[in-house]
């Protein structure tokens, strides 16, 4: 298959999984996401759908389609840059800060990345307050079965590539309970990561409403709600000061709006 | 001088600050800090006072003094150290999130360094949600007055240190309305520097509760604190993703608690 076949096919389930997602949330919440274009200080650019509802306080879907070049001091620190600085890349994140403090946050991400290589990265993982054991593992179960029908190391490397990568160091915590997280998936079968890739965002489409359902409508305290902003708190501090992906893209000129996308509505610091 | 006399008299000075600032602001407040004592990871170690009042709605004032050696990669990011890794520091930090979204936060920092040579450091901003051209002139009028009483050249260098670093390039915008800010302050008078470093600190002392009374007990709506809170998103984004203070404390093993002591008691994002 050509690359340009693949461009459109990943972009093409991009956008249409974010239709999913979008209609989904939407039912759950009753409410209406808000949809705002945005350019890429290259070429192409993205769309963020905002939606501050009844059970979803602030989700965010970003879908984004951009081409460029990198810049020659951050050119090396990517794969398939040594012959040209050229890079196309799209993809779709997913970050939910939930009303009730007894349902988790969530967080996916999926993308399709050609320099002179191509490769798919993703994850999706959660943020509870409170630790719930069944939503734990419904949630690690669902990521497990979408990797293991492609291969039985997938889920044990990339739950591991999770925990490693959402933990502040400086809290010497996780972030939350994990999930999975892989970069440079690229095997010799490009229809096959395509379709691996496709499953783990239908794992999440599935698994992410039956959690919310199990306790959106609990009643909560001033107490319990406070646990949840301090718990944002914490999440705000791994964004900002960790996560490798906000960094680059503030520092590298990205847009702002689509970045912190991920930030919660409200956060709190003892 | 001898460095060890310099030492002893920059430290004791900062503690007798911090013990001045403590009992004006529970003046002003009514409300009590609490002081935590931490460890550095070397020898030393520091005091945070902690008040969460009524007109401070979170108010951190840390001293600390700490020694140790400078690790090899980060050894020739700091002057003086060509000869030895070694480093002794002291110092006086204080941010103040008012209650009410009339009164801006306020930040200070002083501080002694010695490694191969020694210096001051230090600073004073302001920074409102709404802007009151009264307040802003007086804050910096204030610090002006201290400045030229050294040398004329120290006000405008240092107000020009503190728009440069106190800006959020992701936004195009300044975390405040600037102040002053300087760092590796050494004439050949270590006497002046000091007085110079005290008259700041003095300065501040004296305007912060000027610009305090004047608002602190006008009424102010949600849309108010919602926009304060807004604000202070954006002094959360400033601090954890361009701070270079925090950046290294938080990536060197630094004291948590010290270090995002400054983080605001609510933030908000849109």
């Amino acid at each position: 298959m050509e690359i340009e076949e693949k461009k459109d096919l990943a972009s093409s389930w991009f956008r249409n999984l974010r239709d999913q997602f979008c209609k989904e949330f939407e039912t759950l919440d009753g409410s209406k996401f808000e949809r705002t274009k945005w350019n890429h200080s290259g070429s192409g650019g993205g769309e963020i759908s905002l939606m501050k509802g009844n059970v979803f306080e602030k989700v965010g879907v970003n879908i984004s389609t951009v081409s460029g070049e990198f810049k020659e001091d951050y050119r090396s620190n990517v794969s398939g840059t040594e012959d040209s600085a050229e890079y196309w890349a799209s993809g779709l994140s997913i970050v939910a800060h939930m009303n009730s403090p007894f349902v988790p946050a969530f967080h996916f991400n999926t993308r399709f990345i050609v320099t002179g290589k191509s490769w798919f990265g993703g994850g999706a993982d959660m943020t509870p307050t409170y630790i719930y054991n069944d939503d734990t593992e419904d949630f690690h179960n669902s990521l497990k079965d979408a990797c293991d029908k492609y291969d039985k190391n997938y889920y044990p490397d990339f739950k591991k590539n999770c925990a490693e990568y959402f933990f502040l160091p400086h809290r010497g915590e996780e972030r939350g309970v994990g999930g999975i997280f892989f970069d440079h998936l690229t095997t010799d079968n490009w229809e096959t990561d395509f379709s691996f890739v496709r499953d783990v965002g239908l794992s999440f489409f599935k698994i992410v409403p039956h959690i919310i359902n199990k306790r959106k409508d609990d009643n909560w305290t001033v107490e319990e709600k406070n646990k949840q902003l301090l718990k944002r708190g914490r999440y705000v501090e791994f964004n900002l000061l960790w996560d490798r992906g906000t960094q680059f893209g503030i520092k590298t000129g990205g847009n702002t709006d689509a970045i912190l996308m991920s930030m919660p509505p409200d956060a709190r610091w003892e």
